[in-house]
């Protein structure tokens, strides 16, 4: 069972989040535990100060190092193993699916999360194991962050997802972008599903489905193209693609 | 004052972000209101159905149309501007600090989250106007990604971030990756503050930071030199960071 802690100043933010749907069930299944501890516990000092000025001066606050090295060595006191412990920040490495699936493989995470100040640079030289970023945009703390990487890492453990929770076709599976999909009515208000899905024609209608991914992932994410498998018929496709382009 | 709904099937999944921190302080400074509503009571049938089996076979369920049509509509009835309406998902385009900084001037925010199940690709075309992208891997839903670009995009509002709780140093700010930061302890367990920060010699500090900003750019994000201002001296020390690296 995979052990995930959560250090942040501001616990109740994942109430909501940790006790619905996927993850209420994951921790029912016994994939997963939560632990969210507020690290302003292990401050140390009767003021509970869990932060301090720059050293040579700046706006803003910064994170010391006392009650984060306290509160991860407390929570992985009994184990032989040091667990990873993952700070996100704009710094870090850009997170995606193959860092997702990595996570999975491990028996304890622990999510530090700042919000506003700034962390000591000692926290992240000798005890983050990993600094993961979102992307190119600034949040006002590690929490949201946190999150988004906990439900893509548990999703991906034994157990989590059944058949009926799983997506229609997990993007990045075939290495393209989803193609269209559409339920009933067939007719809304005027907009209509495409002919061929209504025709029970299978061989055609997968033709069309394998066209719609190549086409929207031709027009919104080049990128993927250079690694995704193409069928022969889809390799077609893209030439006429490119043609049209011209 | 800005308007941001989120239609979900989950509701009590955004009760702690909502309601903590920035967000509690933004809806009490009158910046923002948000309206969490589950949209299966939009569903329009006795067996509250949102979702039924794709046209043309396949695994997994589709969003229907008629419950996130009537649901929107309902939000945004006495207004003369249509909302921007919101779709997370993985074919998106990527979210960035650009991109927060323009949905921070509309006065309505509509996010769609589904959850599991694909999306009547009518939805896409003829109600959502903007499909958006945290990164290159998968949620179970569109509420942990919605949390996240209304976190973004709240923060930016007026009357939100006081002085106190001002980042250190916006990252992407200067277009370079922040210096390291550190209190005080001076000495932590043996490991040390750099002695230019206690220096007391501004001009020094000033300098060391133009270079721990450009060497951490360097090496963890290359693709952001392209565009960043460098001072004069910090196009020295690039020189020598890149002869360094031959």
């Amino acid at each position: 069972m995979m052990k995930i802690d959560v250090l942040s100043l501001f616990p109740e933010m994942f109430k909501g989040v940790l006790h619905s749907s996927i993850m209420k069930k994951a921790q029912e299944n016994e994939a997963v535990t939560f632990k969210v501890t507020d690290f302003r516990d292990f401050s140390g000092n009767k003021h509970h100060k869990v932060d301090d000025y720059p050293y040579g001066g700046g706006a803003g606050m910064v994170l010391k190092p006392e009650p984060l090295f306290a509160a991860v060595e407390s929570l992985a006191l009994d184990e032989s193993k040091k667990p990873r412990v993952i700070l996100m920040c704009p710094q870090g490495e850009r997170f995606n699916q193959q860092k997702a699936e990595e996570l999975s493989k491990e028996e304890h995470l622990v999510f530090l999360c700042g919000h506003y100040e700034g962390y000591d640079e000692r926290i992240r030289e000798y005890l983050v194991t990993d600094e993961i970023s979102l992307g190119d945009f600034v949040l006002t703390g590690g929490e949201i962050a946190s999150m988004a990487i906990i439900d893509s890492v548990v999703r991906l453990l034994p157990n989590v997802l059944g058949n009926t929770d799983s997506p229609v076709h997990d993007s990045f599976s075939t290495g393209l972008l989803e193609h269209p999909q559409y339920t009933r009515p067939a007719d809304f208000r005027g907009m209509k599903v495409p002919d061929v899905l209504l025709s029970g024609n299978h061989a055609e209608i997968e033709k069309w489905r394998q066209e719609q991914s190549l086409k929207r992932t031709f027009k919104r994410r080049k990128d993927l193209l250079v690694d995704a498998p193409l069928t022969e018929h889809q390799q077609a496709y893209l030439k006429q693609l490119r043609n049209e382009e011209k």
